[in-house]
C-alpha cells in the first residue's frame, strides 16, 4: 500500500459532497429513491417499475438502508417494505435538481418522459433556481467558497487564498 | 446476449435521470466541476486540489468533455484550460442541492467543510427548498407523476394509474 497524501484522505472520507456521491451516487440508488417518491416500498414493486435484476435491487436496498436512507420494516403477509426515513426524505430536491438539469440536458427530442405536478394545483413541479440577492440566476462566479466550522486545516489554508490568487494557480 | 425487458432499455437509455447519473454519477465527475465553479481550470489545478490520480482525473476531463460538461481549450504556453460549458455550468443549482443534503446529513460533526457566500452580499448561498403552492415545504407525497411529451407507451400506461393503484400494487 503506498501512502496517500492528505488531499486524499479529505477528498474520500471527510468532505460531505464525496460522501454523498459514494451514498447516491450510483444510478440505480437514484432511481430506487426516486420510485419512493412516488409510492412504490416493496421489493416487487421496485423490481417491475425499474427492471432491475433481483441481485443488483437487493444490495442497492441493503446500501440504502445502511446508510439510513431507507429502513426496512415488517409488512403484512411477513414481507418487508422499505420505507424512507427522514434524511432519504430529504432527498427530494437534489431529486429535483438532479430532474431539472436531465430534463434540460438528457431528454429526448420529444421532451422530459415524467412530468411532477403538484397534487393540491395541479401546477408543474420543479426544483425553484438559486437566486442573488438581486433576484437574478446565481453564478457560480457570484460565490465564494469559504472555510466553514468543519475545515480541516490544510483546506483552511487554501480556501484563506482567493481561488484566482496566483499563489493557488502557481 | 439475454434480451433485456423494455423497463431496462427505458431505465439505462431514455431516462433523463439515469442518463444525468451516468455523466454526474461519479464522485469524481462532481468533485471536477465544484473546484471548476470555484475557478479552477487547469489539470495541475484540478490535481492538487483534489488529490486525484492523474491517469484518474485525465478520465474523468475527457468524460465530462465527451458528455459537453465541460470543453478543451488552448491557453497561453501550448497548454490547455477546462471551461465549463453552458451545460456545465448549469450544474451548479444541482452542485448547491447536493452540498446542502451533504451537509445536512453527512458533514462531521463539527459543521460543513465550506461555507458559500454570494460575493456581493456575503449571505450565506443554499440550495433554496422546493415550496407548496402554500408557501410550505414541498414532500414528495404532495407530487404526482405524469406522462410527459418524451413518455414512451409502457412509461405512459403505467402513469396512468394513480401511483397507489391496486393495479400497480398486484
Amino acid at each position: 500500500m503506498q501512502a496517500m497524501p492528505p488531499r486524499t484522505d479529505f477528498a474520500q472520507q471527510l468532505c460531505p459532497v464525496a460522501r454523498t456521491m459514494a451514498v447516491l451516487g450510483e444510478r440505480w440508488a437514484i432511481l430506487v429513491l426516486r420510485e419512493c417518491f412516488t409510492g412504490a416500498s416493496r421489493f416487487d414493486e421496485f423490481e417491475r417499475r425499474l427492471g432491475i435484476a433481483p441481485n443488483i435491487l437487493a444490495a442497492r436496498l441493503r446500501g440504502l438502508v445502511e446508510h439510513g436512507v431507507l429502513e426496512r420494516v415488517p409488512a403484512e403477509g411477513g414481507r418487508h417494505e422499505y420505507r424512507l426515513t427522514e434524511k432519504g426524505r430529504d432527498v427530494f430536491p437534489l431529486y429535483l435538481a438532479l430532474k431539472r438539469w436531465g430534463d434540460r440536458w438528457m431528454a429526448p427530442p420529444e421532451g422530459p418522459l415524467v412530468e411532477l405536478r403538484e397534487r393540491a394545483t395541479g401546477r408543474e413541479v420543479a426544483a425553484p433556481p438559486p437566486l442573488r440577492s438581486d433576484g437574478l440566476p446565481l453564478m457560480p462566479e457570484d460565490v465564494v467558497a469559504l472555510p466553514g466550522p468543519g475545515a480541516p486545516p490544510a483546506l483552511r489554508a487554501r480556501l484563506a487564498r482567493t481561488p484566482k490568487d496566483p499563489a493557488d494557480a502557481a
